[in-house]
């Protein structure tokens, strides 16, 4: 049976993304678009500069965008993603939840709350079942699930994977690609034969998501995990693919031979977008590459290599597609989870 | 009163580079270049094929290019400077020390002998003495001197300026300039849209180097320093400029003011190529990047910014000129101490 | 029915492109490798260091490699590829086809001579019957048929749709991708931030295979097209995809609609590799882009636009995938033509 | 004697090349700088923000920005620069020319007025006296001279050059950099490993912008050059340096030694920022490539080579660093032109 979904923000860089990945979904049929007030009343392929490397879905194209309002959305649509910008989102998205439709959302608005699910679905599935603690609390018909943000996401699955070893301290230096700052984010002027050491709240996300995500859930409260995590970010040129060099102290003493089995044991899950193996482990310390492996398990894959004990702890590096892994594989991976557990 | 100097290895990409440098300087001229056999006879403008974005100095274009071999060394040459292949230099840096030349090197060959002073001269100016060991071990009128590899010269000036701190534990991550490897040693098709999280060797150099530039000695023998170091390394698609995030761990508690203070206070030399201040320390968290602030003090200057305090230590990033500061430019400038301090 | 097909210099750029072509072709099963004296015995997986985008198909990685030599052919393979540097490739392919095997080569060497086929199937394939010449002169029971330079086929196509209108002058600036010159060809240093102006060799290539491609063959002459033709050859920071401006000035006055119409009016092939439709015109004037444009019809798809007409002629641009249908998929069309035509 | 100057629009990408090119100029003293109303009242240094590659000048840093008008502007100031957008520079240009000032204008709007001198100082200087027939028709006691576009620049002084064989037909492929569009008007995903062959507008300045420069002046109107030119604009992933492919016809035949001589006879002027020579002409037909040679002369050298001949005409590459001799280069030198010639 398949299930109708509407995209929030659909003609930005990430909707876009999102948009690609719903076309031919075994699950999820595209009903309705919506992007800002100037866009309302245009076909989808006139409101979206269409600028994913394969063509603009048919489907998706001739759909006429509505405004970003849940007065807009047909009634028989059951799940919304939404890439909104966090401003807006935080605006709306309450408003969609309270109407009655469940929200997969990759806005980075609202993701710490307390009765927020944060999910990986492979990681922290349980997690989900904070929406009744969310419904009860905020007497919403709809839900919000978020998922994290990108640089967050690359790391945490093989982070999960050490946490029976006693994850006690992480850090981590990114170099991340420029498509995580949206389409205009990032200038050729800055970037171009350059590396800027500093992204905006990032650092701040990959340490406090990182921590929600690895938390406990008691069926009440969510405890996040108490390990020191520390980020470094950093833009460098390339246009996909967040790669982070880790090094993770743990309670226990590890061999590489250990690390590099753990992270081959995260298991994926029987849903369409999640990609088996989950972690893809290479030998060749070279690898994993942005431009060579982002695209691994159609970019929902993640990377790790260079796997080396040292005496600041395991030291290795991971790479996920930023804006698949990332952001709007990552909503459509929750949107499935949800249809799955039987939200919607 | 001027010293005459030679250039072994001069057509190589950090051979360019030194003549570059020696371009009207002060006190050393260009009275001699070598290079590989096949060169050997023909003019220097016509042997080395001139990549430096500033032409050509006549008077190194006009010079002959000599066989690598101290026999074919003019006698009233005082100071030689090697930039070449390490594999090479092992054969024949010993030679020309033998025949009594004194020999600032960059070469990796023989950075961690014993008897071989490795110097920055801002930051460990004494090690130099280890030459009296090295000649009476070796019986050789002439002596060879070591600067340190590109990215461990990066961080090492910030590093000696927290160990009045009690340094205990280094982390780095390098984000380093294509020029590093050479004119040809990474391909476009490897690096363009892409990073490599990997480049052979240098880890570890950053983890011995370090330990033995931060070192004490005694007048007899030197003493690595027992901090631990690890590092990460990545090229990434710049020309020039070293970029490196660093995790320092000292024994007493500091603020990010008397970091950027401690940072400040590294006093530079009254030597040409030494740079006043010797360490930049930018207030804003996303400078130095490369392509704005590797030309600062000549290619000279230490740069760094985005200090903070962290439970993984101090954390900060810090910038220099891989082909000036860390190989050409340190090589010129330990000839320049070598000259003040009366070895030649 | 299958074809049995082997692939000469299998670990290059273009080898490794037509080695993923291969896989799952449904008339052509990869039968043997072959690659430098350096390699042969080794297993392919071990001889290529393999850097397509998309995993070594798990045929190809097994197979072992052998030397260069129709004496270490497997007898059953009846169809081969070469992707040999020209100059091997001119030692080798004529024992290849002496010993009966047919070559579909893309090495530059011969492409001139006369009684050698250079065909680009949707646009010339009556010249394929030139190999009834070469079997009479050459005494050859095998056969050899060449595919143009990469430059090259990006432009005919659109060429060959205006000749009806006369062609009298082409003038060509291509800005092309790294790929073109091999793994190794363009180093890092030279291309990032920069653009090169000249590609040895690339402007004649142009020129004079353009020329024949457009020439008439009468059953046992190939007469040469008699148009000027000038280029300017550029590499440019981009990973694959040739973009090329032309100019051509026709002897009849033509609209930017009969241009467009001429365009899209080039016929494809009933050939598993030939696109429909083989040359896609858009109306943006900022379209076709490399980065967004090289993978139409798997990258074997001919890009145009921005057609406009001027003092100077028709003018416009045009965009195809250099290392698939510039190379590893324009041999491989070639050797479905062959098979088609019966020549196998 | 110092001419004190103002710069209109000086926190943009050429406001601030403008304000590095006036650091330490032997003639100008820069008095006051203007920006738009968010800026006015701020400190310099704190409304721009500053890009280039070598420090804010102090004398710079410390002028508190002046709203863009001419009653703000100091009485003493007697030439101004502007580098506004076209659309505020329409606006506000003919007020700053009516309340007395002269300027020298980068901004694209009237450079097609009749009685608007372009001027390319060592080009064509003498169209410089249409400043007379302006003030007579426009009753203003300043004046309006502008430079042409960055592209347009780039060819015209060889194509002056060559005019003496009876210019008849050109035809140009530029490959242009990311810093012609200012600081975001191209986002790093839309140019890394990326071509675009579409800059608005561009073509249609280089062909009617070199017809004027190229035209003749008989004191009382200007008769623009018939020659043809037809133009094809691509953005490249550079950052400094348009490099160009042209094609010139002539009546006259020439060789490609006539072409070369002709192109170094070019002269340059006794005025600070004229380089000599004008026209650097490279005999290495890779050569000019613009990360090599954009900043020859300071930046305001063309740079040519590839000459040749072809049944096209004559080819060649040329370039220029697009920010300084094609923008703010280009307006310091008329600057210079205007008090040399004594119209300040």
């Amino acid at each position: 049976m398949t299930v109708r979904v509407g995209v929030l923000g659909a003609t930005g860089a990430v909707g876009q993304r999102c948009i690609q990945l719903l076309d031919g979904h075994p699950e999820f049929e595209l009903a309705a678009v919506t992007a800002s007030e100037d866009s309302a009343g245009l076909p989808y392929s006139e409101a979206a500069k269409w600028r994913v490397d394969s063509p603009i879905p048919s489907e998706a194209a001739d759909l006429t965008v509505r405004a970003t309002d849940p007065d807009e959305m047909p009634d028989d649509v059951d799940l919304v993603f939404s890439s909104l910008p966090s401003g807006v989102a935080a605006d709306v998205e309450p408003d969609f939840a309270e109407a009655g439709y469940v929200l997969s959302s990759n806005s980075s608005n609202d993701r710490l709350a307390d009765d927020v699910p944060l999910v990986i679905p492979e990681i922290n599935p349980g997690h989900l079942d904070l929406l009744e603690v969310q419904r009860d609390e905020r007497g919403w018909d709809g839900a919000v699930v978020k998922n994290p943000n990108c640089s967050t996401i690359t790391m945490v699955p093989t982070l999960a994977a050490l946490d029976q070893f006693g994850l006690e301290r992480v850090q981590v230096s990114t170099l991340q690609a420029v498509s995580g700052a949206g389409y205009s984010g990032v200038s050729s002027m800055e970037i171009i034969d350059n590396v800027i050491p500093h992204i905006g709240g990032e650092e701040e996300k990959m340490e406090t998501e990182s921590r929600k995500l690895l938390g406990t859930f008691d069926g009440a409260e969510l405890a996040h995990h108490d390990a020191d995590v520390s980020a470094s970010c950093n833009r460098v040129p390339t246009i996909d693919g967040h790669l982070e060099n880790v090094w993770a102290e743990t309670r226990d003493d590890v061999t590489e031979a250990e690390v590099e089995d753990a992270f081959r044991a995260v298991e994926s899950l029987d849903l369409p977008s999640s990609p088996d193996p989950l972690v893809e482990v290479f030998e060749d310390p070279s690898r994993p590459q942005p431009r060579l492996d982002r695209t691994l398990g159609g970019g929902m894959t993640i990377a790790a290599g260079g796997v080396q004990t040292t005496p600041a702890g395991i030291q290795y590096n991971t790479l996920a597609h930023n804006t698949i892994r990332g952001a709007a594989g990552a909503a459509v991976l929750n949107g499935e989870l949800l249809q799955s557990e039987g939200w919607l």
